[in-house]
């Protein structure tokens, strides 16, 4: 092994290992950079600040990005499976997170960079993949698969329920209280089923508030179902940590799955 | 078995099963043509857009529910116990989501067949019920059967205090304030527990914004009431993986899925 | 037995019991009127109609409450212990259903009679008292008694949130925008915390803005608390439904309380 | 034993325990304080109560901030260990409800005093802390804490949805529809997310009303998400009733309440 393949090695285990001192400081380092990084996109935005500062927002925008850049050929650089990582999901989430910088070299006033520059965002969780959150994501990420049925059931109820009201209060309300077309009147029933409750668009004659009220405490009330469902999954998942083991001596169950002795009669476990 | 009862069996086995691929792909294409024409009708009810695409949207309108005719017709024909299908709940629905359509040659303006079209989207339940989400389905049906009392008592306790609340809030408030009635302020306090909060009409008094405070915190936890309700029936269903087998000899159902004799009855179950 | 005290006992059968016909066709006939006798005093509150119809629904509200002193009367005669009965929770909210319509001859423009009137809709619980729903609604009382500490720190939490954020939101967004004075910020911070969201009062300064969002998100993801307490206590109650029956031929538990016969042997259960 | 120990051990037991009838009555007075002395800094900041009695609400004041010293000189007189007190998170609350007050006597016009003195309310969870809600209290926490990763994983996809949504609500509705920053775009983010919808800013176009749409219905319903997490882990901990017996041999806890020997040591536990 060459110095530049043990340099190659050391620099894997930064970047894509977490385990060790300096994989976890190259992990935090860079997402401190990432949330500056957005911050600065966010400031940009202000129109006082973009004023102002806009030119020193666009440097460090720049700082940022050569930064990522150079983390992004690091990666390409000392992966074995080079063309896998580059087409994975994070691989493109870490080629977008550059390239709007440089694209804007040349494209003016191109806003939808704006929005794949916000995508950077998501290069945490990948950062979060490597530490010890994976198998609670992963507990979390089966309880919702195996009620998925029962979730897409709700959601088909929920939108079929508010599809049929919005027609109704545009019908019932009509155009001269704001209810002016049935997407718009669809549009009053989520914001209402969901209990967000803008009041830009709002009932009122007495049949419609009337209508309106039965939709909210069924909004209110509703959201027990899909509760119910996730929690029912999780606490199925959440269970199975009490252990199977049967104490040899007394053949007594329900021993915890960190248990070394029985704790009724101290006798060692499996 | 003559031809036109083989062609019939072989629609039927289409129409009606989800197993086949081509059951399963007359059931895709028909939750299209039925989210579609939907989208239609929605479409139609935006000013500008009905002004400018009303007799194209009209035009397709027709083709959705010439499409649903012969539908209904090959169903009706199909199927062995034609009345029992023509007045069960999808036999009605099935046919309102056709009627509309033609009754508009003879009426006019009549606003009221729109909320009759709107009620096409119930007809995706029924394509549902076919496939592997009836299991899923009876499981949430059974939760919510079991807790129907505790959510008739949580219910009724919600619209007590919603309707004495009112009384108090048009008390405490008056008509200058914007709870010019009973009803409206009925109307607000239901907008207010139900943590939707439109803001059309809220408390200008100080005794009346501490009362609301309280509503609005007694709204806020009390929702906590259902959801466990149903949560606790729903772990309790999911633990026990109640089967939907049938005992031959009593008719009961609702045996575990462990079960090997009737525990009703003492007969074998399959 | 003489025929005085047999019509008594009667009587008494019908009003207090819910399980004969005429039980129960009393019980049905006294919801309707309560039901009504509410919608009465809350049409009444309604200016039109209380312009148009007032004499008629003041000579309505007299028919309702000569049936309800009468049912008073015939209570207190048939009942054997009077006194404890009138001295009841549900004998006093009886009397106070019947009082206001009287005091409305010598007194006037009262509104406060108002409110007891609407009181008369408690009465429905009497009447769900002597019917099925006791047990449920006893068992979700002891889950909710039994969580009742675990409830109490977390509103003492949420009012403390509460008060100290909307003590802050005074100091930062101060009486130009609308936040005039603490009782009012905290009337803001509850209506923001509990996700009601009127948008009467609502933050303009970039900080009060950022501290929002945090008690928004902190408003939002803190009902998961009281819900799980809640949740947690029903589904420990709940589960005391399977039995702790053991088969005595198999010697196999986790029967059902209804079962009759073993589900693995078919033998005979206690 | 001298008769000033003897005092400093009465009131050591009167201030700090809650069991005797004299140090309940001690605690109830103290809770009475704090809330009258938070009531009177809430009354001083309404304007026409702060003109009028403002003098008198400020001698009040001074009253409790008197009684307040004098019971934190007695805390730091009879407690054994003063500096670890003093250095506490209760003690330095302690410290800093009085100090507002004295400050004020230098500083003028101070808003920043008020906080801290707003801050007084955490005071009394130190009371309950006393009480029986110490246990209650841990069980929350416990579960709160074994949820944490799950938690941070649900909080942070709750804030990078809020956030890219936010920056494509700036691009689709843009400035002159009120999301005048990203920030501002992120606020009303978190506003309709967490379902609180003030309505001060509201999207105007068919597309953002759209994508408001989506995110309202997942707000809505994501929020099964912590509450089943928080669920699972209370029903998993109330289930067990885990002990708070620590084992004296490994000083290890956890244990359940039915154990008789130590599940990491086997030693006996009490």
């Amino acid at each position: 092994m060459n110095n530049t393949s043990k340099l190659k090695q050391a620099l894997h285990d930064i970047i894509f290992e977490a385990e060790t001192p300096a994989g976890r400081a190259f992990d935090i380092a860079l997402i401190v950079c990432i949330l500056l990084s957005i911050l600065v996109i966010t400031l940009e935005s202000v129109e006082e600040i973009g004023m102002q500062y806009g030119k020193i927002l666009y440097g460090i925008e720049w700082v940022f990005t050569i930064i990522f850049s150079i983390e992004y050929c690091l990666r390409i650089w000392t992966v074995t499976k080079k063309r896998t990582y580059a087409l994975s999901f994070f691989g493109i989430v870490d080629l977008l997170s550059i390239l709007p910088t440089y694209l804007s070299l040349f494209m003016t006033g191109a806003s939808s960079l704006l929005i794949i520059r916000s995508l950077r965002l998501i290069r945490i969780f990948r950062i979060l993949k490597l530490a010890r959150f994976v198998g609670e994501g992963n507990n979390l990420a089966m309880a919702l698969k195996s009620a998925r049925h029962k979730i897409t059931i709700f959601l088909l109820t929920i939108v079929t329920t508010i599809i049929i009201t919005g027609t109704l209060m545009y019908l019932i309300e009509g155009r001269e209280n704001g209810f002016t077309s049935i997407p718009k009147s669809v549009y009053w029933a989520v914001v209402t089923m969901t209990t967000v409750g803008y009041g830009d668009i709002a009932p009122q004659t007495a049949v419609g508030q009337t209508l309106a009220s039965l939709i909210m405490i069924l909004g209110y009330a509703i959201i027990a179902v899909p509760t119910g469902i996730v929690t029912a999954e999780l606490t199925f998942h959440r269970k199975k940590d009490v252990s199977t083991n049967v104490c040899k001596n007394c053949l007594k169950e329900g021993h915890d799955v960190d248990a070394v002795f029985c704790k009724y009669c101290s006798a060692k476990l499996d």
